[in-house]
C-alpha cells in the first residue's frame, strides 16, 4: 500500500517536495473516526510515546516520593531543546533522587536551541548528557529506577524492570503485543517498540480521557497532562511546535514529536487520539499534519482557526526573509 | 506516476522510513542509459549547478582578470561549511575584485560545520554573509559583474546581466528552454529554474566531456572540473559527501549537491552526467542514490568499490555510538 501525499513543499508555481505517510484517528473504545494510508503496519514511536513511558515514573511512586512539580513531570515527557531552564529542570530531578548527571545514559549532543548552543560555546563549557533532548526522559527512569529499589545502572536495557514495566505499559494502552521482534534501539539508547499507527491513536485516546485504563492509571495520566498544560515550554522549547500549540490550547490538546516523521495527540475533550507518521521521516510535514488534524477534530473558534493557519500553511523565507515558497497540507487531509 | 522507493532507513528489523525519487543518466548525445521515475518532470536543481553558474564567472573574462587559483574557482562552485578556509578564499576573492562581504546579497547563515560554529560563538564574533554556503557562488557572480563592466548592487536580480547569462548558460546546456514559468527563488536570492531530471544529467554529460559545447565554453568546464578535483575541500568542506568522493576520486567525478534532495554529477571519462532528486527532499537519501550511481557507471577496483560501500550502506549510530540500523538502496537501484 502506498500512502498518499499529505504535505507539499512548494517553491515558486511548482510543487518542489513531496511527503506521504498515514494517520489514524481513533475514540477510547477503539472506533477508527479516520484512517489515511496504511496504518496497521508497526512503525516506530520513538520520542512521541514519552508520556506514556513517563506513566513508570508516576506508577513506581517516585513522583510522590520525590515531590516532582509541574516542569519536572513535563520535562520527563520532552524532547527539550536543551536550553537552560530545561538543564536546570533535569539537574533538579536528578539531584532529588541523590543522582547528577553522570548517571545520565542517552549520550550527549549540543542544544536544539541554536542560542543556547551558542552561548555554550562562548562561555567555554561544552555538551553534556544533561542537554541530550530525551535527558528528562532518563531522569524519569532513573527517578523509577531509584523508587523501585532497582540498581539504577542499566535502565536503558530492555531486561531492567524499568523498561519491562515500559514494555508492559505500552502493551496495555496501544492493546498490541510488543515483541522482540519489534524491538530497536533508540537514539538515547532505550528500546523502541514498533506498533501501528492505529495502537499509538488509541493509546493516546486512553491518555487523554482514563477510558479503560485502571483509576490509579487514569489519574497517572491526567496529572501528566496537567502538567505538560501548565508547563509546555518544558516538553520542548522556545519557538518550538510542541510548546506552541500547548500554549495555545493548554489541556485541550496533547501532543508530542518523535523522530522520523512522528507525532502523536490526545484530544481529551474529545475523547480522541491519533498518530501519524510522515513515511520519509520528515518533522517538518509531520507538524503540518498534527496541525490538520488538530484544525480538523477540535472545535475551534476564529482566533483559533487562525493561530492554526499559520502551522497548516508555513511560508518558507530564504536568508533574506523573503518569502520564496509554502509548506502545505494536501486535499487528502481534508 | 509515482517515483520508486530508492533508498530506506532500517531500524532493528524493521524499515523506519522509505525515501522515492527519480534518476537520469544520459549520455553527451543525450541517450538515456537509465530512467528511475519521472525524469521528464521539471524540478529546481538549486545549488546543483553551481558550476554551471560558474560558467559565467569564467566566460566573462573574470577567473583570468582576477587571476583566481583552484581553492578559488572550487569555493565559487560549492555548497561550502562556513569554515574558516572558506570564508578565506571567498575573502580573498572578494578583495581581488576590490569587494568585501558587505556587496554579498545572499544573508547570512551560520556556519553548516558544527565545530566552526562553535569556535565562532567561542570568539565572541557572530556569522555574516561570508559563512552562507552560497557565498563562493555569489562571489564569482560579483566577479563577473565586476569584468562585464555592470553594476554589482542587484546582482541576484533575473534581470542583471549576470543572471541573464547564467540562464541563458542554463538553457544551453540542457537543451531546454527556461521560462519565467519555472523560475523561482533560491534560498540565497538568487534565480533557480527548474529542469527535468534528464536536462540536467545532459548538462552534465556535456559539462564533463565538453562534447557539443563551443571551444571555449569546453576549456572553461574542463578549467573549473579540474580546479574542484584539485581542491575538492572547497567544494563543501570537512566530512561532506561531495568533498569526500571528490578526495578519492580526483577528475574521474564531479559531484555536486543541490538543497530538497537533488545531486548533479559528471563521469568526464565515461562521457556521462546524472541527475537525481528524492522526491521528500532528503539529503541523506541523496547521498545513498549518488553514491550507487557512481558504483554502477565508474569502473571500480576493489578498494574503490570498498570506499563507495560505505556511503552506499550508511550505519545509523545513536548518541552512544551504538549502531541502531542503516541506511541503504532498495533493489531498484541496482
Amino acid at each position: 500500500m502506498t500512502n498518499p501525499v499529505l504535505v507539499e513543499a512548494i517553491r515558486g508555481a511548482l510543487v518542489e517536495s513531496r511527503h506521504r505517510g498515514a494517520v489514524a484517528v481513533v475514540d477510547a473504545a477503539g472506533a477508527s473516526l479516520l484512517a489515511l494510508g496504511d496504518v496497521e503496519r508497526p512503525i516506530y514511536p520513538r520520542s512521541a510515546v514519552k508520556a506514556l513511558q513517563a506513566l513508570v515514573l508516576m506508577e513506581s511512586g517516585a513522583a510522590a516520593r520525590y515531590d516532582l512539580a509541574d516542569e519536572e513531570l513535563a520535562v520527563a515527557c520532552a524532547s527539550h531543546s536543551g536550553e537552560p531552564g530545561h538543564v536546570a529542570a533535569v539537574t533538579r530531578m536528578l539531584a532529588r533522587a541523590g543522582l547528577d548527571g553522570g548517571a545520565l545514559e542517552c549520550g550527549t549532543h549540543w542544544p536544539i536551541h541554536q542560542p543556547s548552543a551558542q552561548a555554550l560555546a562562548r562561555s567555554g563549557a561544552t555538551a553534556s548528557a544533561l542537554h541530550n533532548n530525551c535527558s528528562g526522559k532518563h531522569t524519569g527512569f532513573l527517578c523509577a529506577a531509584c523508587a523501585m529499589g532497582e540498581a539504577h545502572q542499566g535502565y536503558v536495557s530492555p531486561t531492567h524492570p524499568v523498561q519491562r514495566a515500559v514494555h508492559a505499559t505500552l502493551e496495555a494502552l496501544t492493546g498490541c503485543r510488543l515483541g522482540e521482534d519489534c524491538r530497536a534501539i533508540d537514539n538515547c539508547s532505550v528500546p523502541t517498540w514498533a506498533v501501528p499507527l492505529r495502537g499509538l491513536a488509541l493509546a493516546f485516546a486512553r491518555f487523554g480521557s482514563g477510558q479503560d485504563l485502571a483509576p490509579g492509571r487514569a489519574k497517572a495520566a491526567a496529572r501528566l497532562r496537567a502538567a505538560c498544560a501548565v508547563a509546555p515550554w518544558h516538553v520542548a522549547g522556545t519557538g518550538r511546535f510542541c510548546t506552541e500549540i500547548m500554549q495555545r490550547f493548554g489541556a485541550r490538546v496533547f501532543v508530542k514529536t518523535g523522530a522520523e516523521g512522528v507525532f502523536c495527540c490526545a484530544l481529551p475533550e474529545q475523547g480522541l487520539g491519533f498518530a501519524l507518521k510522515c513515511d520519509d521521516g520528515a518533522g517538518r510535514a509531520a507538524e503540518v499534519v498534527t496541525a490538520a488534524m488538530i484544525a480538523r477534530f477540535l472545535p475551534l473558534d476564529g482566533a483559533e482557526q487562525s493561530f492554526l493557519d499559520d502551522f497548516l500553511r508555513l511560508t518558507l523565507r530564504n536568508w533574506k526573509g523573503v518569502a520564496v515558497g509554502a509548506l502545505a497540507p494536501t486535499v487528502v487531509l481534508g
